[in-house]
């Protein structure tokens, strides 16, 4: 093996590397932005934050190195998918990263308001959402086709609790009008946390496509297509 | 000139305009989405459904062509930094037209209720979006730094319409509790509108990227970290 070969192989394993570690940080904000609202500790959104400007960091880093590593070893087929893939993971991790932050600034406006409540389903939207980006990584991380096809799998599941906890709040809302910020602020976390699983998705797809150069996108959208999705799980 | 390299040119010139008719024939289905819920006719939802189809079979095709593109002339510099762009801003673009899909859906329940009502700042929200992605879009094919700042500038009106329909939903929602079902639905419709916006301006810092190689993302974040935006326009 060359040994611009050799080097090439290790800038690649360091991006890898690079890339896990900025999907880990981004974990690590989603963990704490539920916990701010489940503890009702605000403390938890300054942590967020500042864990946040790393992933920003880490962001732009590595974009630059993908690109540099594009022009200089100009790869072929496998490495080449691969740059790709971290091309778009990194824009998908980062985009995670602004979700977590949005949890903390609505987190905010829920604990503003007196009563208190539990967030039981909430706490369980997150566990999968986290769970689907902690598997979408590991997916990337071992090109494991089956297990990216799990994160695809358990979107589902997302979208349905997201459905339950709306129509909750729709009705404590009809019932309680001087309660429809604070409903409203637990809604946009649901949001948040179904865009969270949407963004894993999206990973999960950018790699089935780097292992198998197959494009499994919008295969399902098609089976759903022209029929509503009911707006109560909107 | 190498045959070869008049080859790429060419490939490279053909994969710009599939990205900008992608782009215009997302840009009709905000157009459509809009003018469903103005005109109070869900007819416009089907040719928006069928627009979807083509974008998406676009979406994997300029994806396939740009990879395929760097593999093979393995591109330095300026092409590779356009062909890392048009990945990018095909990502984006597919994005906007599923935001599309998801404002037919909530049109669909707004248009259920009974009451009629004016959708003034929503018409004027769709239309600095719209022109939003119109411009990004612009400001990639003739490489216009300036356009591009224009559509990052224009995004804080966006937001500044999203808290002003929210805050007037809320009102109403407070002082109707039956409208709740629909004011959410309009709510989420102004949400779609905005992360247009913010699709838009991801594809703005894209073309400055690829311009001057100059990373502008994170800029203007540092200055609003750590201040809670307020609720009422999230």
């Amino acid at each position: 093996m060359a040994a611009m070969e050799r080097h090439f192989d290790e800038e690649l394993a360091e991006l890898k590397k690079k890339l896990l570690h900025m999907g880990s940080e981004t974990r690590k904000m989603i963990d704490l932005a539920m916990k701010g609202l489940e503890e009702q500790d605000e403390s938890k959104a300054k942590t967020v934050f500042s864990i946040e400007d790393k992933v920003n960091g880490l962001h732009i880093e590595i974009d630059e190195i993908a690109m540099r590593l594009m022009a200089l070893h100009q790869p072929m087929a496998t490495d080449l998918r691969l740059l790709a893939a971290v091309i778009k993971i990194n824009g998908e991790i980062e985009r995670i990263a602004d979700l977590a932050v949005n949890m903390c600034e609505s987190t905010h406006f829920v604990l503003a308001e007196s009563q208190p409540k539990s967030f039981k389903d909430l706490t369980v939207m997150a566990g999968i959402a986290e769970r689907m980006v902690c598997e979408s990584l590991k997916s990337f991380n071992n090109k494991d086709v089956a297990a990216a096809q799990w994160v695809l799998d358990e979107d589902d599941k997302v979208d349905d609790l997201k459905g339950k906890i709306f129509r909750e709040l729709l009705t404590y809302m009809s019932s309680d009008p001087g309660a429809i910020d604070r409903a409203i602020s637990l809604i946009l976390i649901s949001r948040n946390l179904e865009r969270i699983g949407d963004h894993a998705t999206n990973i999960a797809e950018d790699v089935i496509y780097m292992v198998q150069g197959r494009d499994v996108r919008h295969k399902t959208l098609e089976m759903e297509k022209h029929k509503y999705k009911d707006v109560k799980s909107e």
